[in-house]
């Protein structure tokens, strides 16, 4: 799944992942009423608003990203209705042809941690059947547990061949608190950062669990785009893990911090944005489009992104 | 909340919360074939198994216990349907007057935090009506985001007045990994475990967040029963907070060791066991009273294990 997701990365030229994180308040009023009127103003009204909401972006888009990012607590927040919308959204992305990373930062240990990997990445057996739950290609994961709540999910990556991003650095103010800590590290290598020890294991994970000898490895990164420094020396740390890097536009983060997130092949990480593609329309710049004009305001802002990022990588000099 | 749930612990004299996490192959056969028999080896008969042996155990233990902990994964495997016998599950228990412990393992920033925490504990809006997702009256939340990951959680415990228990020292063999890394603290005090930086942290957004002057806080801590010596400092560390702690029983933590995890009071901590109680008729010990037994051979352990937690607490000297 990681070599079809570099593949289809080199084919669209765009490093970009669109986070289907849809908020009641991005989805314009026309969809919020056909919705309402159909189920009323309960979880199946909203779970339907933000399917049908997702199916429009996703038809403007799915030709120019290879991927797309459902982050699934939007969902969960509506309940079963609202994770039914999360299941039709997967399902409908891989119709059309998208990789799905499922943003569904998720830890535990033992036979818990393993029920997580097989209800997202993997398959169930109920009696002689086997069955998918949520059926994504990537999920992503939190690594405070240590190995006990990252292992199982390696062994069903390593099965389906599907892949993971283990939560390093993340985008947001307060990401230092604890994963900024300076931590006692063997005598000769003075102090580090926590992030860093958990970048080395990360590479030490991806090492065992590579599609081919020298590839990128099914034991990515999430690394904010809002710490660019600390994406470089990650960059450098873990060289075979593919870096999905949140925090770009809305959050503050910009195509030149983007650059040292990559590798020289110009591959190795993939740039998530959300709410700036999403509810683009929203935006003063795609104003004019309309409410209506939502998905192709959304279409708008990939390629801006996509423009962005390219002139960035080809200004690149290291 | 926690004052429901302390409440509860002083008139069941068990400081102790049954966890709801049904494998498959715990669920007797004659559940998993009726269940079959009506919905087939679907995802939805594999719902329907998990949420008639649930209902068989809560009906057997809501008289001894103050509190049940489902943990999500083993329904979220499940799809749909297993998260649909997970908000049974959590109804049926409130019928019951058991408090809900929502073992979800969380942690997002920003909206997405608030996500979870309004579709956990709080409710969401869809137009002008308001609904709860998944209704738990506590959830465990993963702190390696930092603040950005709690304090969403904490807005709305304080609406609700729910709460959270935070994980600092989990119960499985690699939690030190990352956990008990050693990190410099201010010159004074010389280096210590991430777990205890993250402990205070626990402690001091307690403060903010409690039902009255000097109760225990909304903000509780999961500190596993294999670490007790690490107990007796977070125990310290955290005066007000309640301590969740798993470990008990199958991964191998003993009475005796619990006594630290508890204050002066008697009070301050809340002991978990999941397989060791709704599996207990799988154990030599209670296999006279066969599989259909299954809910009687839970009470009995249930039981045993309160009356282990007593004698090893009446025998505390400290």
């Amino acid at each position: 799944m990681i070599n079809q997701l570099i593949s289809k990365i080199r084919r669209t030229n765009a490093p970009i992942v669109v986070g289907l994180d849809p908020m009641l308040n991005y989805v314009p009023e026309h969809i919020q009423k056909a919705a309402f009127a159909e189920y009323g103003e309960t979880l199946e009204g909203a779970g339907e608003a933000i399917w049908q909401f997702n199916k429009g972006i996703v038809d403007a888009i799915y030709e120019l990203v290879p991927a797309v990012k459902p982050q699934i607590a939007m969902y969960e927040q509506f309940g079963i209705p609202g994770l039914a919308a999360f299941r039709k959204t997967v399902d409908y992305c891989h119709e059309k042809g998208l990789v799905v990373i499922g943003d569904i930062k998720r830890g535990d240990i033992g036979s818990t941690c393993e029920a997580y990997a097989v209800g997202h990445l993997g398959k169930v057996q109920v009696g002689s059947k086997w069955y998918g739950g949520f059926n994504e290609d990537f999920s992503t994961v939190n690594p405070y547990l240590g190995s006990d709540g990252v292992k199982p999910f390696l062994k069903v990556c390593a099965e389906e061949k599907k892949g993971i991003f283990v939560l390093v650095k993340t985008s947001n103010p307060s990401s230092g608190q604890f994963q900024d800590r300076l931590v006692r590290a063997k005598a000769q290598e003075g102090d580090k950062p926590l992030y860093e020890v958990v970048g080395e294991q990360v590479a030490a994970w991806g090492e065992e669990y590579m599609p081919q000898e020298g590839a990128y490895s099914y034991v990515g990164a999430v690394v904010g785009a809002t710490y660019p420094e600390q994406g470089r020396i990650l960059r450098e740390i873990m060289p075979k893990a593919y870096i999905l890097v949140p925090g770009y536009g809305a959050q503050g983060g910009k195509g030149a911090d983007l650059v040292h997130f990559f590798n020289e092949d110009g591959l190795g990480a993939i740039v998530n944005s959300s709410r700036g593609i999403i509810a683009a329309y929203q935006q003063a710049q795609y104003a004019h489009l309309g409410e209506k004009g939502y998905a192709d305001a959304a279409r708008a802002a990939v390629l801006a992104m996509r423009e962005d990022i390219s002139s960035a990588l080809n200004g690149k000099t290291r």
